[in-house]
């Protein structure tokens, strides 16, 4: 059976508890928003579609159990558990945007003539579908991923670097980047697809090497350290990375490591793919520069499973993401309608 | 006081276990080839100078236990030593010069006037100078990169970032790369020192990290994967590595990771320095592709302290070392007879 990261069982959520991973496969309940709040900001769920979707169905969890007086308090409430919700991690653009969604929604709504019961039923109902259409939108990017690739490679096996993870565990189910990895092994054409260890996290270690583990891709890890030298030594047909938001002129931020792998895929000329929903492009922000990039605390670099691994007293940098600019994006945009050059992403979503 | 991690005292050698470090300082006791091999390999320690060092004392103390029936029963002893001391770490030239040193100095000597017991001192009393030598080598290394460095930053503060660890841990003591930020931080020029995290052996984070913080010198951990990202946004003003093996034409093989440094610094126009005493630069070997690349094992990058921190059954790549392509090496290689552009190194060396 497919790998579950979030589950939605009688208005009950579910998530995989992904700082576990891989050695514990461990489901937590969320009971309402404040604990969604709190397992996005502790990083127990991650990946921008997934982060969108477990905040939203926080708060559906957290209005099947409540009553309101009226529809204007019921309003007022979803306003604003949106706003926190999105507080939780600044950088990926989807909660926001679910937010911006699901707030105009709940508005028509209380314009509408529907009871508060049917108010609250609609917006689980909205909140539930956001789980269904991810997987649907996935599969489309995978597959224009791996149409792409393989018609680069002229009908050989490739090899697929990826960074971070973007797959079941980011996503609602089968991924972005790491869906094009899935597509192109489901139409047996992956000799492999190595995957970067990407500190200081590890969801590459953890995660993306679960996922390969799990379904059988042929997979090998390296560190981050050693792309340059991959891509030397075995031929790297492609770069494919997610993105947790991308501006209107295609620049993406993305996690951190994601700008010196377009750097070095562009040193090789290996093409670069950023691989995004429609609901991670932001048309409202205009360059990359303007995405704020939260940074995350220093023990997370020092630290791995409470052992010390860095000499005590050493100041940290810790980014959690970077801005990779659009030129560098060479092999385009991959989303659920289609593979964009940077250039022309803003006019084609636009029509 | 100094950090010392290579001790000589009475024809004793001990070694501080860089494995323990940085959360114990504990001094291991070399009491013959055997044990050197077992610290070089292992790791215990690490830096293609100190490898060097340490292989020599290991053998110059077993000497000093040992009793010979005559000169030829040493020369035999001490030819086949030194061979099995070059295997234990293949990649770096410093341990094989050594032996051809040391093997062509004990021919001399086994054709000379002198007695069994006088061969032996004078090959001990060679093995320690090699030891002073290397400090008094460094610190011209650590000058002649100061000197290029501030002379291209034109009078302000610089902010320097290096790899893995090349330092009092690595060489003798003061270090090479990491002697030239001693040296400018010794002049009151450094605003900042950032160093990687090297994984996956971690020897930023864990070694050039202590000693920064040991020397109070001003220092950043970053992961591997954040140096583009720290480049944009931070102005680093020359990125200082060391070498393993310097070939002929000035291709560099040093710590993993150590080539897309390069990369990333020539995308930024960043002066990209490899420092090297001329022991390590190997004219017998014309280019890079030459050099045996180690590969170490796996459970390097999968586990940390016996905790696994990747997904079990997934593959890994783990070569230690890359190749630095001679173009990459902008700013120059720093040897004790001053920079040298790679493109001159083999004619001003042999002149």
């Amino acid at each position: 059976m497919a790998l579950e990261a979030i589950k939605w069982n009688e208005n009950k959520l579910y998530i995989l508890d992904q700082l576990r991973l891989p050695l514990e496969t461990e489901y937590i309940t969320v009971n309402n928003v404040k604990e969604g709040w709190q397992v996005i900001n502790k990083m127990q769920v991650r990946g921008a579609p997934a982060i969108a979707i477990v905040g939203c169905l926080s708060l559906a969890t957290e209005l099947s159990q409540a009553s309101f007086k009226d529809k204007h308090e019921l309003l007022e409430t979803i306003c604003e558990k949106l706003q926190y919700l999105v507080t939780a991690r600044p950088t990926a653009v989807n909660m926001k945007k679910a937010a911006e969604e699901l707030t105009s929604f709940t508005k028509n709504l209380y314009n509408d003539k529907v009871s508060v019961t049917e108010m609250v039923d609609s917006v689980i109902s909205w909140c539930q579908k956001m789980l269904n259409y991810d997987v649907s939108t996935n599969k489309k990017i995978g597959d224009f991923g791996a149409d792409s690739i393989l018609k680069s490679a002229g009908g050989k096996n490739v090899k697929i670097l990826t960074h971070c993870n973007t797959g079941s565990l980011a996503t609602a189910g089968y991924g972005t980047a790491l869906g094009v990895v899935r597509s192109i092994h489901a139409r047996g054409c992956l000799d492999q697809a190595y995957c970067t260890e990407t500190r200081p996290y590890n969801q590459g270690a953890r995660l993306t090497a679960y996922e390969l583990v799990y379904d059988k891709i042929p997979g090998t890890l390296i560190c981050d350290s050693m792309v340059a030298a991959l891509i030397n030594s075995h031929k790297i047909d492609a770069i494919v990375v997610g993105a947790d938001r991308v501006t209107s002129n295609g620049d993406t931020a993305n996690k951190i490591g994601t700008y010196q792998l377009a750097v070095i895929a562009k040193h090789h000329n290996v093409p670069f793919y950023v691989c995004a929903p429609t609901s991670s492009i932001d048309l409202n922000l205009a360059v990359g520069k303007d995405i704020p990039i939260e940074e995350r605390p220093h023990n997370e670099m020092t630290d791995i499973a409470g052992i010390k691994i860095a000499s005590p007293g050493i100041s940290c940098w810790n980014p959690a993401f970077d801005v990779t600019p659009a030129e560098l994006i060479t092999g385009g945009i991959v989303t659920e309608l289609g593979i964009f050059k940077p250039a022309e992403l803003a006019d084609k979503l636009k029509a």
